[in-house]
């Protein structure tokens, strides 16, 4: 016989049809965007970059909101419901009463979960006129979601590629222009930040804090052009948890509910993806699941940051978020998952980790690297150094298990594939790979708001 | 409503607990491979350098061989049933009445169909006492998959890869090695073989043929040691007709059956994994389906070669082959599909296109990319470039039905992605790609066998 359970259905039921806000059903009410002196940032004025629905669901406090039929149907075509996956492999090398599930977004057509918001960003643009889509990228992940979205959708994609990552890192770069994106190296001489910068340095590299700087510029410049984010907005975040609602699903076929669910965090879209859909169930005391968040050491905003309104970029362009932060102007070490080299976290995972809902741990890269390799060994899938964070943290909580002989039921995300990413792997395999950690963390320079 | 029948299902019952064997159902029987002097290669030689139970197979004239049921196991593990799809929005790009349904590999770990035989290989190795697999790889799609394999059943794998390839693509090496196995630039100083030729030329840049030598010799020379093959014999084409089976029980969930059926050829692998269920049911009168089969102008074995006996490789170390082929000898130019840069095709394949129940067709590569382009910019997913020659003839196909307004359903074989093949649609996309083809084929040095 056949082993039973190893992969859960992923048929067309499996697809949710609506989306989880968990904004009402947070433990304590989320602060408001300010600008810089304080006051509260409009819905209007997000308007000025966003389109109007989504700027509704950024403040909905409505639970369920409804995916589109259209865009229901678009998920389908590209893959959804993706795999509900046993490690079982993964559990006997370890030797662990453990269940170990992961929910596995690579299979998406560019390779990992962020196509699930591109596609509802594009969709609500194309709905209200917009033409256009702007977007800054650094490694190019984000970059080609939206490229494609835009592609499904007939929308034009300009992308601020940072100029470093044009250059040296071409392979996401032909992924957007193969989907039809327009892709520009930033700093551009397409906006007045980027002609700016290249009179003082034609050779800048570039920055994520200039990329944005320039998408949003040319979103503000355009009537017929928005401006889209990959992460971080409750927007992104509850486009996101069609992830965890599928996998709610997926287990309940196999008869199955996680004790511990475990992702990575960069801005916190693919942890809240997996996590808010169970958490929902938590803060009904319906459940007691664990909730383990990870992120590097080399970037540890829940780990060794402050709860403070700090701005999304590095630029200091966007409203101020109140998030755990190391601060817009750190600039983290150049791990290899650049995904998760970001200085804040979305506003709705920082109340949640304040309130002890959601567990932070940090990790270092060669640790990461180690847990990726042996995951490729054992469950033949090579992760994304991102998700490599997760597995990571799956594979110490199947070990805690086996030391306690709890026979406890593992879920996490692995948000995407490392075929893009095979630098890193090169690195760790010829003893290369070094760890950084940031000394000590800086944020006097922040304004004093409450 | 969701339109319905986008994702046939993908639950466990798809996967079927037999391969289908073509050899009993040829219309006419399979000439049997000769060493040079015309004697025919016995079983017994075949085992110096394969399993029995692979040597078995290569033979059998059992219609139905039962899949063991760790491999099926290991099947499910790694992501089958593989998705059948259906290419929606690509029919309404070309307006056409044809429905379009595409079986996608590239969703397997190593991102193509390769890993369906590298796995059955290392599971009937090990299950006769191999330690130690030797196999060859080009640019290093087949060498990744069996790099898996080894670590899925606990064999060492040595591959030994192009040396210009290993130097210039080392993305599909780190692969390799990420899975833990050896990858050496050939030719290498571990064999006689190669190291004739680093003495001559210590830059050789190694050529296919040259490392299927190697690959050969370390077999030989050691007890513990199997040689593992990727396409052309039976046995590997046999354990592909998993995806045609699956294909088959999805269909019928859908209650389509496929008037044309199409997939790229370069050994014949994933052509005759897909086709040869169907063409089961053609040679028993059931069914009057079309077989395309696509291969390169740049490497025309089926339509511009001979059927011949021909040696499997360049250096004439195989057995010969009773086959279609433009000869061992020929160089094709070199185009990005390096999959189908093969002088030769399978002999079942070979019979089944004499007989004319498979019908070849050959295009060229600018043609294949922008329909590659077309397929990413509509379906979302970016083909392999071996992949993309069976979109091009499925589109052709479709178009083909708009103009006589035939509502056929066609089924091609999405056989891999492209993500380590970007150089191609980059090249596409700058208007580098150049186009090339044999003037003509000579194959008087071949030996005159009947």
């Amino acid at each position: 016989m056949v082993i039973q359970g190893l992969r859960a259905p992923q048929t067309e039921d499996i697809l949710p049809d609506k989306w989880y806000n968990i904004l009402p059903d947070l433990p304590e009410p989320l602060p408001p965007p300010r600008n810089p002196d304080g006051s509260i940032v409009s819905p209007k004025e997000l308007e000025a970059i966003f389109p109007r629905s989504l700027v509704e669901q950024e403040i909905s406090t409505e639970r369920w909101i409804e995916i589109p039929e259209e865009l229901r149907t678009i998920y389908l075509e590209l893959g959804r419901p993706t795999p509900l996956l046993r490690a079982r492999r993964l559990e006997e090398a370890l030797g662990t009463p453990a269940k170990i599930y992961f929910k596995y977004e690579g299979v998406l057509p560019t390779g990992s979960h962020k196509i699930n918001t591109a596609l509802a960003q594009a969709y609500y643009n194309k709905l209200e006129g917009t033409k256009r889509l702007t977007t800054e990228t650094g490694a190019g992940q984000w970059g080609s979601a939206l490229a494609l979205a835009g592609a499904m959708f007939g929308l034009k994609v300009r992308v601020y590629m940072v100029r470093v990552s044009y250059e040296q890192k071409p392979y996401r770069r032909i992924v957007m222009q193969t989907y039809g994106a327009e892709v520009v190296p930033s700093p551009s001489p397409y906006t007045e930040a980027g002609r700016r910068i290249l009179e003082q340095d034609p050779d800048n590299p570039g920055s994520l804090g200039i990329a944005i700087s320039e998408a949003i510029e040319d979103a503000l410049k355009n009537p017929d052009t928005k401006y889209s984010l990959g992460s971080v907005l409750n927007h992104v975040l509850l486009h996101q948890t069609i992830i965890g609602l599928e996998a709610k699903r997926q287990l309940e076929a196999l008869g199955e509910y996680p004790d511990v669910v475990i992702g990575a965090v960069g801005g916190g879209s693919n942890y809240a993806g997996l996590a808010y859909p169970f958490i929902y169930d938590r803060l009904r005391g319906k459940s007691e699941t664990r909730f383990i968040a990870v992120e590097p050491r080399a970037a540890p905003s829940m780990t060794r940051g402050e709860y403070r309104y700090d701005f999304g970029d590095t630029a200091g362009m966007t409203p101020l978020l109140k998030m755990h932060t190391i601060g817009h102007r750190f600039v983290p070490p150049p791990i290899h998952a650049g995904g998760l080299r970001y200085h804040g976290v979305a506003p709705t995972l920082s109340i949640l980790v304040n309130n002890g809902i959601v567990e932070p741990v940090a990790y270092r890269q060669t640790e990461i690297f180690e847990a990726a390799t042996f995951f490729a060994r054992t469950e033949g899938i090579i992760p994304a150094p991102e998700s490599a964070h997760a597995v990571k943290a799956a594979i110490d909580a199947a070990l805690e298990a086996k030391k306690r002989n709890e026979k406890i039921t593992i879920l996490f995300n692995l948000s995407g594939h490392g075929l893009l990413d095979l630098k890193g792997y090169q690195d760790y395999l010829e003893g290369k790979l070094r760890d950084a950690e940031p000394e000590k963390i800086d944020l006097s320079y922040l304004p004093k708001l409450e």
